[in-house]
Order: structure tokens, then C-alpha cells, then sequence
């Protein structure tokens, strides 16, 4: 018996680890775009998912942003009925919100998820590796929001409708992906979207990784892929907290929202930052810079009779114990 | 009157805020190197501080690493003294050490301590800038050992004598304390370190956050810190609520030291993972890395009888709803 390669044992593992708790019987369904990364995926879930008693099938999104993507669309789908997954191709239009890589994204995640609630299904895969998770990390760092935009993509998660989105492979390399593919006898569809250097995330790949490897690594991508998995703990260990104390520091009232100064005062910066930035998010929709939330927490911390803060979307005045927030006129 | 410099006044205003709440009369000495930084840093010191009632030293330590050092701190010394600080030059031979760069900042920091006891000083005064700080936090995160590697230098930090370290420029651009020492008319010496490629300091400096600004920014110095200080206070939070649980978990016995195996699993990942590396650290004198951090959270979070488990130093094993610690042979 040949022995199995390297790659494919890694990534089948890395599938396994990460379906073994779905419950028998479950459908998952796997993200796939034709590329490397989500072919070895649907690949080892194919392998994976018959051996757990789980049903697999494979969603192919033709964004037609591309004169071919009919025809990749269906080279995919066809790859995934080979690999004996259920193929589905959902055609989508993408207006250019946001530009032109986050419409389709969304409209990705939102074709995802209703052909996920179609087929009940219990989980979507999503093909994202380590090296992705790298550049996610280093996206997150250019706009300096600290640790929550440090901490990257969620391994996995569960959305409000009870769906898991998970992400097997964000240990795994993606030339992992590309030797499993190789030594599968897969073929690659190569999205030209990925060297289009108009894109942040292709310059981060292409331009600013290899650059950080050269004179500060190697092993950056795992660095920072370690960094960002350290983040969300603190992040998560962050949130618990606040969760267990906000409704007993927060009164809502008719003109907006109210947080105790005493409260506030009696948590580290770390935690009284975080409840302002929650406070004005959940109440005005709004996220507030580190700046303007430093500057309110001034109320509590530094406080010498000021005025009203001016924010975006609302104003926030010391008043009464408490820091009141209230919706501005604009 | 001709109008204020605006790198004057910026620097000016930092170093007032660094210093006003230091009692009148204390002594501060400012690490002179006679760079722009700190050269920018002296000269805003002694204008400052007679305001303010305080006395200001300089120092300058020759390192006797280049030929010229003695000169150069010579000059940089007679810069202080006309700018009304007290010079104190000290010469100290470095040995190698860690790397002469290890080497030169450890007699720097033993020599500014000495002399801050022999003076007693309140505090010492460190140039390090804006850009520095994003240096030291690229550095970090090439280590990727998480949050505490990221949150670079602290702005202000009492040692355990009591003796403050201050870093008043860490807001401000190294651009701008050359703009004051041109607007001063203060000649500012060059260190050839600053661009030796050996250091990997000076590859960041020069190789990589131009990249990074190019590709991904403007402002990436500018981000860098600011998830530095997020992530400082996010560490200082951390800190403090493990000062206050610690003494309560943990029990030393003759052999090494015990945690509480309901105490860790009560906590979220963040803390239970601090908890590990600390008592480790402080038992031991070693810093476990996150894999190996992780494999002894398992004691507790992934529970299925397993075998001590080998660390450098030390082993940890979980025996009667404890984790148990102890030095290894070696």
C-alpha cells in the first residue's frame, strides 16, 4: 500500500478535529470556490465526513464578475460530485457596495447561509488557512484597532441561527493545500482576484509577508497567526466579563442610554474602554476610535467639570453619577 | 517675537505632561546619547523643568564601542551643560554578551540606575519615540508570543526602588525631534548603529515599515502604537486580576509549586493560560512558549488521565484536583 502524503494526512486531521463533535447524521457544507485551499478541503471532507456519518455537499457562488465563471463555477461543482459530495451552483448579482471584494463576499456568506438553512444543514466549511489568517492579522494591524481587529477569523463560530461557520484549515499552510490538490490529481483554478495587486490583501500577501520573512523571519506567518489566537482568548475573556456586569451598570433611558461612573471607575482601562465602545455600538451603531473613547472615559477618570463630548451619532455628558449618552440632532 | 517651532512646542507639551506631577524639587536625568531624540528630549527637559521646580541632569554613557565615543560623548555632554543641564558622563565597558546591541542597552540602563541612586533621582528620562515604538512592536510581532510582546515599551514604569522610567516622546515622530533640534540650532550626532543591517531594529526601520506604509498605510506607525497601548492596558487588566486571585490558587511545597485544577478551569482560557506561564516563571525562571502552555491547560480543560508532561526546568502533572509542578533532574 503506498503510503498516504504527508499533506493529505494533515489536512484530513485537521478536517476530522474539527467535524468530530457534529452529531450523526448532520450536513455540512463546504465553501468551494475551485482554488486550492477549499478544493483539498472538500477533498478531506468528502474523505472525512462518510467515516463520521456526516452528509457533505459543496456550494459554488459564480459571482459572474469574471467572463469564465459559469465555467469554473460548473469545473467545481463537477470536481465535487467526483470527490461524491452533493454539488449545488448558485448564481449571484453583485452590485459594488463596498467595492467590489466585500459585495462578494457578502453575497457569498448570505447565499451560504440560506442554502445552509434549505438543507438544515449544521455547519459551513470555509477553505481559509494559516496563510490568510496571516494576512488577515496584518490587514487588522494597518488599521490599528487593537486587539480586536488583531485577533483574525474565528476558527469557528456560531451565528445567531444556531449555523456554525468553521474554518478547518487555519493551522494548515496553503502550499499544504496545493500539494494535497497535486497529490489528488486535483485540478487548481487559479482566481486571478488573488494577484490583483488593487487588492489590500493580495499586496499583504504578495508584497508585505514575503518582505517580513526576509528580514525579520522566517516563521512570521505563524507568529503572527499564534499572536492572533492569543488575542481572541483575551478578547473572549473580555467579553464573558462585560457580559456578566452590563446590565447592572447600564439604564436605558428614553433619550438614549446610561452608564454608573462608579462602575466604570472600579474597572481596569482595559474593561471600562471596551463597555463605552459597547455602550454607543449597541445603542447608536456606531464605533467609536480609541481617541474619542479615551476622551469620554476622561468623564470618569480625569474628571474636571467638562462639557458634552460631541461623537458620531450622539453626545455623551457627565451627569448625575452616571455618563449619559444621547442621540445628537445630526 | 518670532512664533514657536511647532516641533518645539509639541515636544515642549510632552515632556510638561511627563513631568508635572513629579514633586518640586526632585531631580530627573535625562539618557543623552547626543541623537536627535534625546538631544531634543534634554533640551525641552531643561526649559521644562525650571518651570516646574525640578532639577535635570543628563547622562551620557560611552560605551567605548567606536572609536570616536569618547569625543562624541564629550560633545554631547557640553550640549547639556549649555543647555543648563548637570552632564555626567560615564564610561562602561561592555562585554558581548547576548550580542553587543544586549550588551551595550544592559550597562546603559545599570549605569542610569547607578547614577539616578547616587543623585536620587525620581525619575530617568529615555528618548525612545513614536517610531521607535513601532519598531519595537514589529519586532514583537515577529516573536508572535501574543499580547505581551505587543504592547512595546511602557510610557511610564516605577522600578522596585521606586525609581521612575519615563518615555515622554513615545507620542511624537522622530521626524519631529529632528525638526527641534534643527529649529534649536543643536547639532545632532548620528549613530552609525542606526543603520548597521545586522540589527534587526534597523531592518524594520529601514526595510520594513516603509514596505508596510507604502503597501498597506499611510499611519501603520501610527497603528502599531495605538494597538500598543490598547494591548498594554489590556495586559495591565489581566495583571490585575490575577494579583489579586494568585495567592488563593496556588500552594508551594517543598518540591515546586500546585494550582488549583477548579481555579484554572473557573477562569477563561486568557487568565487560566497567564496563571500557567506565571507560576512557572516565577518558579522556575522560565517562559513556556503557547504550545507548550497550552498542553498543560489540557490537564484541566481536556482531562483524560495523562502523564506528566515535560517542560524546560520542570515537569507538570495533575494529582489530587491539582496541578503540580516540579523542577526536572536536568
Amino acid at each position: 500500500m503506498p503510503s498516504l502524503s504527508p499533506a493529505i494526512a494533515e489536512i484530513r486531521l485537521a478536517v476530522r478535529t474539527a467535524l468530530v463533535d457534529l452529531p450523526e447524521g448532520s450536513t455540512v457544507i463546504v465553501a468551494l470556490s475551485g482554488g486550492a485551499d477549499s478544493l483539498a478541503l472538500a477533498a478531506a471532507t468528502a474523505f472525512e465526513a462518510s467515516k463520521l456519518g456526516l452528509r457533505a455537499a459543496s456550494l459554488t457562488v459564480d459571482h459572474g464578475l469574471q467572463d469564465d465563471s459559469a465555467e469554473v463555477a460548473s469545473t467545481a461543482a463537477q470536481a465535487a460530485a467526483a470527490l461524491g459530495l452533493d454539488p449545488l451552483i448558485v448564481r449571484v448579482q453583485v452590485d459594488g457596495e463596498g467595492g467590489p471584494e466585500a459585495a462578494a463576499r457578502d453575497a457569498r456568506y448570505r447565499v451560504l447561509r440560506d442554502a445552509a438553512a434549505d438543507v438544515r444543514a449544521a455547519a459551513v466549511l470555509l477553505g481559509h488557512t494559516l496563510d490568510d489568517q496571516a494576512e488577515t492579522v496584518l490587514l487588522g494591524l494597518a488599521r490599528g484597532s487593537g486587539a480586536t481587529s488583531l485577533q483574525g477569523m474565528a476558527p469557528s463560530r456560531e451565528d445567531d441561527d444556531g449555523l456554525r461557520w468553521v474554518r478547518p484549515l487555519l493551522g494548515v499552510r496553503r502550499e499544504t493545500t496545493r500539494a494535497f490538490c497535486a497529490a489528488s490529481d486535483l485540478e487548481v483554478w487559479d482566481d486571478p482576484h488573488n494577484v490583483d495587486d488593487r487588492y489590500a490583501r493580495v499586496r499583504a500577501r504578495e508584497r508585505v509577508l514575503p518582505v517580513l520573512e526576509a528580514e525579520l523571519g522566517p516563521g512570521i506567518a505563524e507568529a503572527l497567526v499564534r499572536t492572533a489566537e492569543q488575542l481572541r482568548e483575551d478578547a473572549e475573556a473580555f467579553d464573558e466579563m462585560i457580559h456578566e456586569t452590563i446590565e447592572d451598570i447600564v439604564e436605558h433611558a428614553e433619550a438614549g442610554i446610561s452608564v454608573s461612573v462608579a462602575a466604570l471607575a472600579a474597572n481596569p482601562a482595559a474593561l471600562r474602554n471596551r463597555i463605552i465602545r459597547l455602550v454607543v455600538d449597541s445603542e447608536f451603531g456606531v464605533s467609536l476610535t480609541r481617541t474619542q473613547t479615551i476622551e469620554v472615559a476622561r468623564l470618569v477618570t480625569d474628571w474636571r467639570g467638562q462639557g458634552p463630548i460631541d461623537l458620531p451619532g450622539c453626545a455623551a455628558v457627565r451627569q448625575g453619577g452616571r455618563i449619559v449618552f444621547t442621540a445628537s440632532g445630526r
